[in-house]
């Protein structure tokens, strides 16, 4: 009954069979390999546009370097107050971007609403050389709190960063499962609704560790192959990064596994809301937030759950949190099996 | 009717003979002169302390060395959300600090309260390896609106912040004008309630650029010569810094011109509250936040008066600013003088 | 014939059966999972001391990590000009260092002579506010050109760099191939001769991507959790990079795949000098530096033989590369096979 | 008798009294004043093109604003080995290029020769990921070590540079000397020669503290405004530092400051080899290195004379430097007397 986080999940089997497959030979390193060719010639063809591809082994270094490459120095990237790369990555934006500036935004379920976003491009102060200058939007997709932007939010939300002069980002370390639930294309999920840069991630939907940087504009990836050098995240045995993606994306891989996520968290908060619990934000990707009577919370940990208590500043009014509860966030990942679902909701059940 | 800022005065009289006399043969450069040695005494008896000095030019490069200097490249700054530092600095605490994060609070007045500053190092989350540490906090004295802190209020400020471990700045472009009010000792208003570092401000207060950073506990000055020779902060003349500080020490000429800035504001005040206009702060210092109607607003400017325009998100409820009303701040220095003060106020009663 | 380097080698069977192996059931995310544990316990007691273990993907981010924490943003990096940490890295320890200075120091073979960094730490001028500080002196071992340190040789640099308050870093890519020839405990070669940080690499000897900063001074360690989170170098899936340096430490797997290469080595540079080519420096670990009529290199490449052409500031006299030669390099891993060797040899033979 | 610095200097007083004319009523702050756009359109004229003109208090802020607009932080500056920025500015071009690297190059008399450039750029290795792109050339005018490159001497260098996709800037904190010197205009030692960027002194050579950084193509300033905040380096009561510039170049006053500093190191040095002393380079501008026998350079000291021992990598062969001698570094400036210059004479012949 493992919870926890989508990157507790070990190695999809395929992804594990494309790393022991690559293990023939010698072949080039530093991405001068065929696996790595083969990799970007896939992806210009998965988001039908021409792409700058940088593959690097964690989420925290592709967001770092995406807007390190966007924003200068006296940058500000606007960003929702409580996404991972304002809280959970330790000050790598801004020391990748030698000292940028990440604005936090409010909103519900882990989302920037168009006119939150407007007013705060509005309201400024913005511009040099007293203030910083309004560089990028980064977006989640999905959010921290498991909900979804549509293709029209997006584009909504890009126009509105565009007519201010600023790029857009999207920290896509779960990008497969808000994909798997859109239903649309790689490309009408991005580019098509104004995305720059993407930092798509196969960590979390079930690669051993492996993301990658998408360009989508040609001219904003110079200097991206130094930066990337120079932050030690060029690796140097590259086929072996670039296999697993190569997996991951073969056949509709990656959305198989992250429609298996997105279908035990459905599964999971069917049950919780029939229990009479409140579910905080839709779950519309793999995480549910949900709070729990401190009591049941004790007695899920005794019977062998594990997840993580969580806090926001961002709570739906109807989802009050009283002294006696606890707000959780349990994750599902391709790897949750609906035993242990079941199990979880028994003891629940059984309360 | 020069209101724009306390900046656009000249230089005061006796601080500008101070460096016409230091100009007198030939003298060590970079802080080895008798004059910067002679001010540091000065200011470790003003303080009533040992005292770490270092000048520098400009009030940017004193606030950014001083929390270089006590926060970790991984460290948060929490401060006003409105303060000079978080706002007018261009990043500048970010650049000095290696990518560290500012946190900005609200608070009435540009004040920050105790409850807010317990609740947000209280709920976090805060700690390595995910997450920022709560290095600093840090206060502006005078601040940003006009307003100040009162001994007890930093007192208990510095208390919950040394209860989480983070060190206490205080950004003292206005240091003068605060101390001049509060009628008590330099040493009462610093350490003794708990400030750690002091970023002495005198170029506000009519020096022609003469800053000074103050380090209360001598463990926290390691490195910081070489921070400021690499930043390009250390003056090589470094007799015509120290002179003008000294100078602006001297006899408390720093209290006197504090005090002739402030009883200018006070005058200000009281004429724009009796002409029936909403003041929206306490003036404490030298500073009024006042509304005005558009007409009136277009009526000064047409006469010759020069301020500027203020937004904040911090704006009390009793003070709304309706869309036929602009909020504009008006700053009085050392050099105003009550003819600019009642000819203001006479163009706003012809009306 | 594939000689172009060790990182173009995969991996070695049993560092991949241990990938596969750790691939059961869910795991604690971040390195608190329980072979990250095992390896940690098992590095204390292979180095017989106490240590701080921090793994990375890259030799480049455990070379950046490493320096940025033993050495402040003013400090300097002696070592020698033409190590990799100096000339291929673009610049990762000035990024990761915020900005501090490598001092390139001459040396026959990629080693620094002791007479060399006395002098050069004598001569200066070093310590601020106007220069650096020297801070660190950090040795490659085995070095860039394929020569090795005696125990003797860094205990004396190590007592002249401690002299001088400087730190003692190793860049350990091919810490195994050195200790395989100089048949020492690993404790013998590290703290035991003076070492504080240790970049202990196992991508080059067999690894998939697996480094680690090993610190032997526990005061070394503070924030560095923090500096490897917001660099992107703490993996997520962290059990997958604890497995392979595992096994690749285990039952002196790492010893074995290095002799390996060295035999390798050292058979083929047997067999360039009987060819009465110029072996530039005595051949200790896997490398081989040999100097080639442009007439041969161009039939070797002919022939399918791949490696590169190098240069260097720092030729031996004996050795000079005339115009019509190339001065190339010839790497084996623990992949290359006899047959290779052999292969490449006749070729030569048959010219 | 003090020759240690010319910045042992005070201000010269036509620039003095600039600063007290300057200090009438109030004006716009941050360098929206009249005589800061006076002084821009002066420089215009002076230089013969069009400029970015950013004005700072000091050469090291000039030097590492410069080149930190003109380098990405995978960039490479190649300058003389022991120039200032080098050396004496204690990292300052590392920090504020977010750790961009300085190359050393050797060269008799501070000078960098057209063949060694041509040979560091042609060896390499430049260019990412691996290695860092030569981005700039940095020349000192006048030297370190009191030689002036010749135009034409530029111009072969900035050839070499812009061949090789490098800028050339020059630290000019002794501009004025090597152009009083040179007796060509302004535009003849700069961008009409292939300077791109030049941190322009007046310090030294008089002012109280007041750089320029002249930008001559005004593509490369974008940013460059944001820049100079963040570092702390906009002067708030910016007039002040205008009106020192403005002096300084009015009525040709820097070339005549220069040129009295240049005639007493002129007649000092002619002195110094009367006496049979070796003067190790020819003394171009206004600084003289001597090699002292130390009972000599003791019974100056003891007279009353001030000065600095100095050590060099690049000694010329016909002056070395006995056991029982010292180099020493002499510097005239414009405040230095006949008399002073007479009696540290008179000291020496009287041995």
């Amino acid at each position: 009954m493992n919870f926890e986080s989508d990157n507790a999940a070990g190695i999809a089997p395929a992804i594990l069979d494309a790393i022991v497959r690559a293990n023939d030979g010698f072949a080039r390193s530093y991405g001068e390999d065929a696996v790595t060719a083969h990799l970007k010639a896939h992806l210009a063809q998965l988001f039908e546009h021409e792409v700058g591809v940088y593959l690097v082994a964690t989420g925290t270094a592709a967001n770092a370097l995406a807007l390190a490459q966007i924003a200068p120095p006296w940058g500000a990237v606007l960003c929702h107050e409580e996404c991972h790369l304002a809280v959970d990555e330790c000050g790598a934006p801004e020391f990748f971007g030698a000292g940028l500036k990440l604005i936090g935004l409010p909103g519900e379920g882990g989302k920037i609403a168009a006119p939150t976003l407007a007013a705060a491009l509005q309201r400024g102060p913005w511009g040099g050389p007293h203030h910083v200058t309004a560089a990028v939007v980064s977006l989640t997709q999905a959010t921290e709190f498991g909900t979804i932007y549509r293709p029209e939010e997006i584009r909504e939300l890009a126009a509105i960063a565009h007519a201010h002069g600023a790029k857009v980002h999207v920290d896509g370390a779960r990008f497969a499962n808000a994909l798997a639930r859109l239903n649309r294309s790689a490309a009408a999920v991005s580019w098509q609704c104004g995305v720059d840069i993407l930092s798509l991630g196969a960590t979390k939907g079930g690669a051993m560790g492996a993301e990658a940087v998408i360009v989508f504009d040609p001219t904003l990836t110079l200097g991206l192959d130094e930066r990337r050098k120079r932050a030690g995240h060029l690796i140097s045995k590259h086929r072996f990064v670039a296999a697993q993606l190569e997996a991951y994306l073969a056949d509709d891989l990656w959305l198989e596994l992250a429609r298996a996520a997105n279908r035990m968290a459905d599964r999971l908060a069917a049950a919780l809301a029939d229990a009479g619990l409140t579910v905080v934000w839709p779950v519309e990707a793999n995480e549910i937030f949900v709070v729990l009577p401190r009591r049941l919370d004790q007695r899920l940990r005794a019977a062998g759950a594990r997840y993580f208590a969580w806090t926001t500043k961002n709570l739906p009014t109807r989802a009050c949190v009283a002294d006696d509860e606890v707000l959780v966030r349990l994750v599902a990942s391709f790897a949750t099996r609906s035993a242990d679902v079941d199990k979880l909701v028994a003891v629940i059940r059984a309360g």
